[in-house]
């Protein structure tokens, strides 16, 4: 049994991440912790949790966190590059699901998101926790980056071309949309249902974080620079993310056979058969990516990837990450079927 | 392991029934009829179900019928009435979602359901399957009439009232709100997007179907006639259903007691705290049903219940009564936690 | 030309105000005061008003205020009590769109607003701003305390059987049910999108504020007191009452009959033909009530009105009672049709 | 006053070219027919025009159609082409909402829309209807094709660029989200609400009727051919386009300042501040046009623009073509301000 931490789960991942964690067999969480709602029931916060997880939330400086296996951190940026150390150092193993340890270069990640970094030295260490493309290296490490959402949708959409290099690396489009709950559970105008509602836009459409997180791994699978437009845009709706990726082909390849040969065995990306369009509540709730690819040009692939935003796009892909790094089945805890319609 | 059919699955509520069967460790679905949809693959129809049913449906003369212990109808009103006979007459038991056997009087059929009951012996056997309030009855029988979703929630608001003795019979009204898939998956204009997106409308406010059902199940709860004012209204949301049920007390209790007390056992109903409301959203995807209880004067009672249309108002508690029926253990293939936000 | 002044336009009433304003051919606002937007354009902050609104905020104190005809308020409650006195001593007439002058009773008040009231002697100068029940009042009006939302939508649904004297003033329930907008542009973790959306509930069903803003209406109608059970609930939209008022006829009228006649002439009720069932977006952007009336039982009467809770049911009762005030045609400036679906 | 005749006025577009007509000071309709609803009256259908519009449907043989100066087309795509040609020879001029007239190829007409044209020879006469492209041409026509709702947004989108030279022809990517009333009134299992909400998908993404209709306007435009992909996609939500384009400049140009000046004197086309990301809510109701400009890349543009897909992607814009037409102000009956929130 896998002896569990969640630092700072009061925000919907988080959340989530609690739900998946309660009903998974080989681990057990053994302490919450919260700033703000120390000594309250989760599910008080959260009913619908009710009776499933009886847990209390913790001080944040709770000594629990030492005897745990691993900790995941589910804390707004810039905090857990100042805790995982300590944790690391003490043996317990580190699931990081905000962008701390995501991106190599401590000045891009000063450019991106305002801070100095605490732990540059960890970020050459850090493994990029996606199953799908680092497979192995996550088996192995001691902390894993838990990729953003956006990312995990346009990299598994791109991931197949790549590494067969059957694409240019120049002018690619991922024009993306997300739910609104990838803007988080903080109170603000903007994602007030009455904002929000029966209404549709992009933002941040001359540069969004998550760019530099996909070039990274986009450049990393391609051994090669590479050229992206990243669109982010707000669906009126709670869950999901469907991203919708321009690329050109530079071989003459089968883009469905492509697909559906590389990931032939992933329990989590399901490639439809051709001619499909993903719906995201095909995978809400789930931790399954599913796939389409279209070819309506004689070199241009449109490839659609739908995720859910918190599981596969967050706490789902978190507990896939402690699967693979403590030995166990990849799967356990997270075979659930999208609840529709 | 129990073997079961299922008869006209492509429906919102039969798709769900399916789903829930393919999770239910002693369950195991032999057979799906349809007319319209034979040879074609479940999950083709209903992709988030790719990889969890690869069943194909049958045609609806499947002799595969007759082999099962149990078979589900989740057909249109009408058909159960004339198919289920001939199951029951060769050993197979029986429970129809639809709303078929749930009226004992089959005048009162013909009244609201505009068709001349075709079993009308079998009115008199059905039992109506609500555990709270039939428990023993349901182990016992060879047909369940699942009840309707509307009814679910109203009467689960009402019961402990009701069977304590604690409320007038006269003057309650149950102002109920469902989400748009108990419309059902028929092509309608009334139930396009376009025109129940950013709306809310009562409908059957002179009069509905399930006020009959409601009141056959009050007055024999209260050994009395009952006076009920009944009005649906439609929630631009997909799923849920959240009753507000007025009531006038007629004795010295305490509402929330009586409540907590008579619920105290039931694995699927959840009396909230004191000054709670609760969210349709709390059970979405489950069997739960949420209830609070208001007293906002003197002899006024609010009770607040929310339930899940497909599930607890369909295919879960269908299931719910299967558990029943063949002495598992009630909560098998139920226990799974809502998915929010 | 009517001067007007809009104190605290910064909320979703206040924004309608605005745009109703703008296209109002007898009315001219000349100044918009706002404590934190001061110096920014309206059309900033709400960009669907660019080209039809280039009005800049000014500070709270702009001494333009005093150089109105008529200063409307849409500030939060506790606000227009201190501020409104010094305007009406420079001989300026006041509509408040907050609630500081809808109750007479300054104990009452303090009861629900948490507050001493400022100015208690205005509470018994103040016309309560619903012309259809108070035309005559408000056209030599000095304060307008303009209705809240739910209470135009259910004094109106119960003004014609009240003041007909057909029904008893026993046991009235108002169920309630509002679009999310009439919680207010308030960044709060309750109304986010991903809160609200595909879910329903309740909420203060043990006691709101409007019940007793209702029931002093009810009451001066009635002439006699009244017991009446009100229950809010919040729907996955932006904008719209829906209010289910159930009451008991006490004479043997047709309540058909009755609202026919009495709104006959009301320029903004709409009483629709028997059988009907009224949508929310049926007034979606407009000053429209409209009212459909079941009679499902020997003495039960439904009447289900539905009215925009911005337009009618803030703003443009504001402006239909400015119209009033200043003797210009009611309709003047809030003739727009609904734009749906 | 222009007298107007509609046929076909029973779909989305349909009764927003009545609500528009009903406000308009320079036209009056004298008849609306319709196949199913002749004898019934308009509001009697959508009670949101109660009191607006009081017209009955008539027969679609309606003799009174020729008496009109103008008439629309709102029909089903394969009736305009074979009605038209006899209203034209009476000397009445036609706008066609429905796609008939809009590709000049009638070999491609027969591609995408698979029948034979009934009258290509108007193929060469029609003028296709986007005022901001062929403002003057529409001023002379006889009959114009008014544009599809895609194809509005993306033209707007490009024209300036492509206009002044300023960018590539090649790799143009109009990645496109629409709200669902752009699926028409007919009822579908594809546009129930239980179907479309709370989720998101792409659809025809290896090719969609519209690209053929944008092809053809951007190689007018560019006189040059042109690459372009273009994916629709189905945003929860009633109303409303967003399209976001993705080009490559040309030249050392800033776009800003290209679209500014392009659109400077335009009335329905509004050049968001640089940085902006519009709402399709902003345009909701109206005929606008807000668009912004990204420029993310050394050569990487973006534009962003947001229509109402049933106004100036539909009636709005034929008003628009009417009132170029018959020589009357071009807003005429066309100035509302969009309702938000």
């Amino acid at each position: 049994m896998i002896t569990v931490g969640v630092v700072g789960a009061t925000g919907y991942a988080g959340v989530e991440l609690l739900r998946l964690l309660a009903g998974h067999k080989g681990a057990q969480v053994r302490v919450v912790t919260s700033r703000t709602e120390a000594g309250r029931r989760v599910s008080e916060l959260f009913p619908w949790l009710r009776g499933a997880m009886e847990l209390r939330y913790s001080a944040p400086d709770s000594p629990e966190l030492a005897n745990c296996d691993l900790v995941f951190f589910v804390t707004p940026n810039g905090t857990a590059m100042n805790l995982a150390p300590g944790l690391l150092e003490m043996g317990v193993r580190v699931v990081d699901i905000s962008a701390d340890f995501r991106l190599r270069d401590p000045g891009l990640w000063r450019q991106w998101y305002g801070m100095e970094h605490a732990s540059p030295g960890l970020l050459r260490e850090s493994v990029y926790g996606l199953p799908e493309q680092n497979r192995d290296r996550i088996r192995g490490a001691r902390l894993v980056a838990n990729p953003g959402c956006y990312p995990t949708a346009v990299i598994l959409a791109l991931l197949p071309l790549l590494r067969t290099g059957s694409m240019e690396c120049t002018g690619i489009i991922a024009d993306a949309k997300s739910g609104v709950s990838g803007a988080g559970r903080k109170p603000e105008v903007d994602t007030l249902f009455s904002e929000v509602g029966e209404s549709f836009k992009a933002y941040a459409a001359s540069g969004h974080r998550h760019s530099a997180e996909i070039r990274q791994s986009l450049e990393e699978i391609a051994a090669d620079e590479v050229d992206l437009t990243f669109v982010p845009h707000l669906v009126p709706m709670v869950r999901g993310i469907h991203a919708t990726v321009y690329a050109t082909l530079s071989a003459p390849v089968s883009p469905q056979d492509v697909f559906s040969t590389f990931y032939g065995e992933e329990p989590f990306v399901d490639v439809l058969p051709a001619g499909s369009h993903p719906e995201t509540r095909s995978v809400r709730g789930t931790n399954f990516c599913r796939i389409s690819v279209h070819h309506p040009g004689p070199r241009r692939v449109v490839v659609l990837a739908v995720i859910d935003n918190l599981i596969k796009g967050a706490a789902g892909q978190a507990i896939q990450n402690m699967n693979l790094m403590f030995g166990i089945p990849e799967t356990t805890g997270l075979m659930s079927t999208a609840v529709s319609p």
